[in-house]
């Protein structure tokens, strides 16, 4: 399960964001794909995405690191459902680093020719329903 | 949120459910969805499925209630990823009721009709990773 294919996608979209490369990054999205980005908040469309890791990328300044762990997919119906454990570490007001787990879920979809890409991007899993 | 359509589908599969009406529920599932049965076993296709829920319904002779909670869902690509808190109430061998709180994660596909059908159905949430 940990060398699922999808695993290496994801690990290619933390590459693309690390290295800003969005153009690279949007190439894993539907079109009409949804992004959770805060509990709050979910943007749909690939140019919203964009603009939304355009920000956080400049939030954090390059100092976001991102680490993925254990890894589930359910594959159904040409989709897969992704349920995968990352680790994030960031730096706090205090100088000293900040260390988060979240269970994330994700939704990718089969394409005609064999492409995975993504339709909801949901970092925050089931701790939505903590808000 | 909570008057989502998507509700309303999810209640009447639990009614079909508790009914034993499988050609009802199955109605609500993709040819080709998958099932997450238990952690370990996951069954992929109408026929699969009704048989699962056939043997979980026999297994508890229908004195499983099933109540269900808070929901999210986000709706990204012509899918919709639900998460959502659902209350199990079951007997346990010394003539008690056992109360289990659990966070499920399904995805629906939006046909072209207009009608959702589930693709994946992972009762178990994030729980998946704990195994």
């Amino acid at each position: 399960m940990n060398s699922h294919p999808l695993r290496q996608i994801i690990e290619a979209c933390d590459r693309a964001i690390s290295a800003r490369d969005f153009d690279a990054l949007m190439a894993y999205y539907a079109p009409d794909a949804a992004l959770v980005v805060r509990p709050d908040l979910v943007v749909t469309g690939q140019a919203a995405i964009r603009k939304a890791f355009t920000a956080i990328s400049d939030y954090f300044q390059d100092q976001l690191v991102v680490e993925q762990g254990e890894l589930q997919v359910i594959e159904g119906a040409d989709n897969a459902l992704v349920i995968m454990e990352t680790v994030l570490h960031y730096p706090d007001d205090a100088g000293g680093t900040v260390t988060a787990t979240r269970r994330a879920t994700y939704v990718f979809q089969r394409q005609s020719d064999g492409r995975w890409l993504c339709a909801i991007d949901n970092s925050y899993g089931t701790a939505l329903l903590d808000g």
